[in-house]
């Protein structure tokens, strides 16, 4: 019973320790964080083997805290072992138990929720928008088995967030790829925010749905230590995903918070002292002693992948040939997506932390190009994106280089993900296929024409010193490929926008692209027209009709962002042109990159033609094109009327 | 046995038309078209109580195309039915045979996946992001329910789409509400795109997983008409939502499509004739001979619900009273997230299609005022954002006004379900409360500061002759109560984004709102400040500080989009002097408007200040605009530098 009372009288220290520093900080979740005490004194004292003075030993255990906000057990339990925060190796230091009370801060690394990235790298990822964590607890499974680590991954979830679809999409995810170090502990305490948990996430009901999903299931006391670990203990090692059901109490032990449902918010101050007391009384009623001394297990030892910065490919006609595609060299023709996918082959060639993940679609995002040649590195992620993206999140967290994959109208639902991702830094790639309206005859239902504005967001946006994303717009076959290395090359989350159609070459294949972001591929002087992706081959046919008319072009190939626009503006600026910009998505997208700009500067006139009707099926992207204003004709058309002649 | 041999014979027949029209149209999907040809038929001609001639009307049983890619099987059976199509049933007019052949075309209402709004009102909801339509169905049966109608909503859906978490999140969601008149048929022939299904998605693995969710189950060969028409027949009126495995072969009857994976393609025109010879030998082997003669059920009756426009809300002050909230008119001060919560009680009692959504957030949004007064009338989907989006998709093409409301971060878990939901030009509005940087303390996983870019992308998309979305930004309560009520009174996609903090008001109570969008709140001669929310009280800071320096400003509300920019841009132009836009948001929102705009005339100055660094947690939401680069210090320094004083 020694370490029955040495957790108990644990709980009420770190208890006191969570108490006060909500109470400080005038905010958090106290009654959340006591249901998880003991079972995060079980994994952070006891079960999981790492080091707290260095967290970013590869071979440690790790612990994805998916319910979020529960996040001061673990704070208290951190600075109670000295555990070394800090954005870096050469930043750290141990967290104290002072440190506790700047939880909220500005300059605290405490930050309301789990965020590794203001220096806390005991955590993974960002969590706090519910349901992700067992997800990125997959990614980092899988990335333990590429690393043949033996390292377990344990993640705390709450009864209600399993009310998240993503949840479900996890488990799926873990028993098909058997990602059996993973051990998920569910904190049952019945209460969600307003109210109880629905029947549907009782521990009843979630017990049975995670035996349906092909789970083994014990359900426990998660305040009966000797439980915990027991149950922590045995699902080691075995040959199926475990979960444990704790049946928690919310505000455990502080009465208090006992009566309807506490939640979210700190004991008044006045209150503190009272609170703290009960906690205490009721330890002392359990039996509360400190007569063990626990230090975390050790790590285990892992061969870190060592980085080999830069990635280089070999040129696209030999990465054509490897692909059995030298037809493309004749007809100087590729659709940008398979293109993605010869370049992946090479990337995986190149270096062995190139992973892929792909969502049932890889023989149309291509790929299946990967999967064939690197099969132990391609994950099948199935109809289910959101677990994709925070699987890859958890995989970058891990070392990797995932490539995320699917029609980027369904990488539309992971766009929570993503920006999770973005908040942890994660230095994953998402690949969107099949985007903008030249999908044509698929219909609305399958075009992506919100993703370029919705990533572009971010893209101006600072995270640690670079853009917290970068949107990547091929218009060819080159640059692709070559895009496709750059990406691999830059750390950070990164958009690459492919398209269906086949496109002709519009680059020769000594080509070279750089983070500036564009290329002027016309010079003319009457007018200058700006595009990317599939778009720009019928606006380089737009600029060949008006040449026919005597009316010469400038054409901007703006192939990422943020984009150095100034470097256009210069350009255009001397010739004293009007720009028009021309793209096959909604508005927000380089049309604002250009005009925000430019409106900066007061004196360039800067028009735009994007998507401006709701898409529907035709045959052919030209007609959709036509339908939804960004037709050939229409470019033309808007050209003439600017140039007045 | 001549029902038997009668349903077979229909399944050659339609199946004839689906090789044909998939042919014509050189692409679509008549190997999953197959799959479901019985179940179409037993629901469309036997099951469903439906009027061909009349989809409009509100009585009839609903079908829900989830598995949206195989809807050639629906429009066979809807033309054979001489079923009516059109956009209104002014433009009524019934599907021909002949009309098959235009599948995918640009002038045809047979879009590649159910696209009511193209002309096909016979579906609710436009499908093909897989995953959704159970939620749509969830949304129909609550409509039912609320007009005491027993109509019944089936779903078909695909074994592989089950794997979307959303799927998951809407079987939760009609258990809890007790949605029995759904029927959920799940066509499970194997396949996916890529490859075949998991286990994870085999019929016995999902049988139990909806048993595990609560719901009964029956599994029957898929191509058996007396087994499908048991078990539809039997679902009706029982106790619990039922759901139906139905085992099906893709690509049935014709050979051709029965090796290996037949996923996506037509059959190449030079092989037609022998698919059809195949389909006609497998139906004869069958004894398919049309015995019976079928014509759908009568629907029965309903009491439409009679529209009242406007829908007009009584005073700020007495709308605040009745809330027991008058203390704020004397404060002057209250969160915009209250004051729409207040907002949403009256219009509840103006108007009984106001129905309220929420995801266990009600006692934060604030919709729990009105879950509160009109019970029957709010619906708790617990933490499944994705199913809380499509349901009130489903409930609008009911013909209610859902608002759905979350904090608006996790609002953007649904992005994929508000953009399929803009396709199907759904009345749906959508609430997203503590938005922006200003939450604070929280930290960034509980920040929506994509949202404006996001929302905005559609702002300037035609839906029929209204934007595709639109977005209001209140910031105080006398706005927030008025733009309310201007969301429910207008067509169409709508989202209001709320804030945390306490505001004052900045408005008189009887001030009214238009969708042209601004007001000039503030005039002066030096600078023109253009925000809107709850940045806009900083904004007014900035503004009275600059007048103590002598720089007197003009300041602009921006509180909707799309915006009447060439108003503000006019009335700028006079002057003579620059706009700096404030926003507390990632870029691509009201800086991306009004630098578009000004940016196509060539002779205004537009400089934008958005959040320009990943947001942490701080103690006050100050902090973290200063942090973000949006700080009151911040905007002063800019407005001095740009007036050269």
């Amino acid at each position: 019973m020694s370490a029955t009372s040495t957790a108990h009288a644990k709980a009420v220290e770190l208890g006191r320790h969570i108490l006060r520093m909500t109470t400080a900080a005038g905010s958090g979740h106290p009654s959340s964080a006591l249901a998880i005490i003991h079972v995060v004194i079980d994994l952070m004292y006891r079960t999981m083997r790492y080091d707290p003075a260095d967290p970013w030993n590869p071979g440690s255990d790790r612990l994805v805290l998916s319910i979020g906000h529960a996040v001061p057990a673990a704070y208290a339990a951190y600075a109670d072992l000295e555990g070394v925060v800090g954005k870096s190796p050469k930043e750290a230091r141990p967290l104290t138990i002072d440190d506790l009370a700047s939880l909220r801060e500005l300059h605290s690394t405490l930050d309301g929720h789990p965020n590794p990235a203001e220096g806390f790298p005991f955590f993974d990822a960002a969590t706090g928008s519910l349901g992700q964590g067992l997800s990125a607890a997959a990614g980092l499974a899988v990335a333990a088995r590429l690393d043949k680590s033996n390292k377990r991954i344990f993640v705390i979830a709450g009864d209600g967030e399993s009310r998240e679809g993503q949840f479900w999409e996890a488990a799926d995810f873990i028993v098909d790829h058997r990602l059996y170090n993973v051990c998920l502990i569910v904190s049952c305490n019945g209460q969600g925010q307003a109210g109880p948990v629905s029947h549907q996430q009782s521990a009843e009901t979630v017990a049975e749905k995670l035996e349906a999903f092909g789970w083994k299931v014990a359900t426990i006391d998660g305040h009966d230590p000797d439980a915990i670990h027991g149950a922590t203990a045995e699902s080691a090692g075995r040959g199926h995903p475990t979960a444990i059901i704790a049946r928690t109490v919310k505000g455990w032990g502080v009465d208090l918070m006992l009566h309807s449902n506490y939640h979210g918010k700190p004991v008044p101050a006045a209150e503190l002292g009272a609170a703290c007391a009960q906690l205490e009384a009721y330890g002392k009623k359990l039996g509360a002693k400190a007569e063990e001394s626990w230090t975390p297990r050790k790590p285990g030892k892992i061969a870190a992948e060592s980085a080999r910065v830069p990635i280089a490919l070999p040129g696209l006609d030999s990465a054509l040939r490897d692909a059995g595609l030298a037809a493309a060299l004749d007809k100087k023709e590729l659709a940008t997506r398979v293109a993605w996918g010869v370049a992946m082959v090479a990337l995986g060639k190149a270096d062995n932390r190139i992973v892929s993940l792909d969502g049932d679609v890889s023989n149309s995002t291509y790929a299946n190009l990967f999967a064939k040649e690197h099969s132990d590195r391609f994950f099948e992620c199935k109809i289910a994106e959101q677990n994709m993206i925070t699987a890859a999140s958890g995989l970058a967290a891990a070392g990797k280089i995932p490539f995320a994959s699917s029609f980027g109208k369904f990488i539309e639902r992971g766009l929570d993900q993503v920006d999770m991702a973005a908040i942890t830094r994660a230095n994953i790639k998402i690949v969107g296929s099949h985007t903008g309206v030249s999908l044509a005859a698929d219909g609305p239902s399958q075009m992506a024409v919100t993703d370029v504005a919705f990533f572009r967001s971010m893209c101006h946006v600072d995270a640690g010193g670079r853009p917290a994303c970068r949107v990547f717009q091929p218009s060819d076959a080159v640059s692709a490929y070559r895009l496709t290395e750059l990406m691999a090359n830059l750390d950070g989350l990164c958009y690459l926008r492919t398209h269906r159609p086949n496109a002709p070459f519009i680059y020769e294949l000594d080509e070279t692209f750089t983070t500036a972001g564009f290329k002027q591929i016309r010079r003319g002087a009457d007018i200058t027209l700006v595009s990317a992706g599939y778009m720009l081959h019928t606006v380089l046919s737009a600029a060949g009709r008006l040449a026919d008319r005597g009316i010469s072009c400038n054409v901007f190939d703006a192939y990422a962002l943020p984009l150095e626009t100034d470097a256009i503006l210069d350009a255009v600026q001397s010739s004293d042109s009007t720009i028009l910009v021309v793209e096959d998505n909604f508005a927000g997208g380089l049309h604002a990159e250009i005009a925000e700009a430019a409106a900066a500067r007061g004196d360039i006139r800067v028009v735009g033609m994007t998507v401006a009707r709701m898409p529907k099926s035709a045959r052919t992207a030209e007609e959709v094109f036509e339908y939804c204003g960004v037709g050939l004709d229409q470019i033309v058309g808007r050209c003439r009327e600017l140039v007045g002649r």
